[in-house]
């Protein structure tokens, strides 16, 4: 028997991957599936021709998320909109959601309200209708959600990356990672400042719906949702895309809020391994990366920061280096996020 | 603060419903949207004119299993099973699921593929593509699914139902609540018999997938699957139908091997209370039921049987009777599934 821990996350989807594939390639949508198991969402064609896409998040108790720190309402927004991140990181606005909510018998019913409410502004704040659901009794409470949406136009893909492809990234990274530190340090509470930034970042993160729209309307084909930190995630396109990155560690956007609160090492490795940014990384041709740049600051104020680029994979090189301004390699302590790795 | 044992499952859904609802209309599906909370799936209209459903559910360990007498394979048909089983019951063949796996750290990789090989033979079987999902970790084990599928023909609804309409159901009623009576004894194998008959309707529901899609040929329009027992499933079509219903107690489907296992009161109180039949409930005008089940009868060997009648609502009177062969009201205490209920 094998443990998880030994072959990891990614390891263990691949293996449900080896299951699931054969039966899907003869199942009744099986000629109009486009993107299954790997990317941010699924995606089939429907009769119209459109594409539909569909994503799935789990938020648990003790795991992801501690009510002494996080309030009813902010999880009601946060598992919502971590699902929209990923919709949106196809290049498709979501449009529907259901919601299934495990919850202890103890739970309050105004709990579950705040929730809900929570939720709902967030639903609104994207256009998104919440349909339906599950709820079920459960010892600690879990959250899951499964966000749509439809398009007509080209997906985002992780495996659209090019050699020469500039490696781009909205906004800011790392700031959802110093906020979790702040709440470890047992500030749960910053009315404003640069620990409110912080906080808020961590427990209302900002799907990027808009952004996304101007990367498909400028032409670029690859992005991802940044959720388990820069650099995993930068991997996870080499590997679809089969190339490799590098990364220039003076590029990497830091907010001054994290900067000020944590100092620029820590901003930088929570920039790096953090995680739960839910920024968009895109990777595309220069001119297709700054014409998204030019009309994603013009439609929604949110820069789009070029950070790298892509080239044609080494054999036993290393998927993604980081290199200083001088182009020189920089060795930084790996530590992406995998919730089953020691 | 109210406790959830105060207002019940649906009474927190309502609660649930008033908070989402409002901004629904305004959302960017909104005007597409044709069901939303309440029924066995919510549907909306994609642009081909086609209607698109969604339904999701969840499995949680110690809640609805346990893993002393459920094999991991036998998990994994059943978390697929029960929504194909509410996507069947809006008239709509189930096409693709994303799965959602809460996993101890201590979980066995090979357990893993167990429960993916069990999930994707019950995938195969009704031709579903298994598209994505999400893997986590949590300290007990859950399971969440969500199912679509999509139709252009009218969809079922627990709400179609009409005053006259005679009330019919599919297969056989109980047995999946006798197989849990007889784990619960510690009868965990019987590979043939009565006993077998009863643990494998209770570990690997049949989805009526092809006899739903009878009744919607046959033009019924209203019906939903009995998930939580005869008796309260049919409450839900009275109230979404504003109507009354009476069943006859002696028309309830009893299989000889649950009458023979556990005796007719037994079986009987099974049928009406037991829940997780994943049998169709419907209801139409006796000519479109008649037809219903000769076609059905034809295309996939399913008996439906007509067990009672839909009628107008009476104020203060109950909206489910149960009568003898003689008409006569029968008292029979009610028990009908409600999570967190004591």
């Amino acid at each position: 028997m094998t443990n998880l821990a030994d072959v990891g996350e990614f390891g263990l989807i691949e293996r449900i991957r080896r299951i699931v594939e054969p039966s899907n390639a003869s199942s009744r949508v099986g000629p109009r599936l486009e993107i299954s198991i790997g990317d941010d969402a699924a995606a089939w064609r429907v009769l119209d021709g459109s594409r539909q896409v569909i994503t799935t998040d789990a938020l648990v108790e003790g795991v992801h998320f501690d009510l002494l720190t996080t309030s009813w309402q902010d999880l009601g927004w946060k598992s919502l909109a971590v699902n929209l991140s990923d919709v949106a990181a196809m290049g498709v606005e979501p449009d529907l959601a259901v919601i299934t909510l495990g919850l202890p018998r103890q739970t309050e019913v105004e709990d579950v309200e705040r929730f809900y409410e929570g939720l709902t502004e967030c639903a609104r704040r994207w256009g998104v209708a919440i349909v339906g659901g599950d709820i079920v009794a459960s010892p600690i409470l879990t959250v899951n959600v499964s966000a749509l949406g439809a398009s007509t136009a080209p997906l985002l893909r992780r495996s659209a990356g090019q050699p020469g492809d500039l490696l781009a990234v909205t906004g800011w990274l790392g700031l959802s990672g110093g906020g979790l530190q702040l709440l470890d340090r047992g500030l749960v509470s910053a009315p404003d400042g640069d620990a409110a930034v912080l906080l808020s970042a961590h427990r209302r993160p900002i799907p990027r719906v808009a952004e996304a729209q101007c990367l498909v309307r400028a032409g670029v084909r690859c992005a991802m949702d940044v959720s388990d930190g820069l650099r995993g995630d930068a991997a996870h396109i080499c590997e679809q895309s089969d190339l490799s990155a590098s990364i220039e560690i003076d590029r990497v956007p830091l907010h001054s809020a994290l900067v000020a609160a944590l100092g620029r090492d820590q901003a930088l490795g929570l920039a790096l391994d953090g995680g739960e940014d839910y920024e968009l990384l895109c990777a595309g041709p220069a001119e297709i990366v700054a014409a998204a740049a030019r009309l994603m600051e013009r439609e929604t104020g949110t820069a789009l920061h070029v950070i790298g680029e892509l080239r044609t994979s080494e054999r036993e090189g290393r998927l993604v280096s980081l290199i200083d301004a001088s182009g020189e390699e920089v060795e930084l302590a790996p530590g992406s996020w995998d919730h089953f790795r020691a």
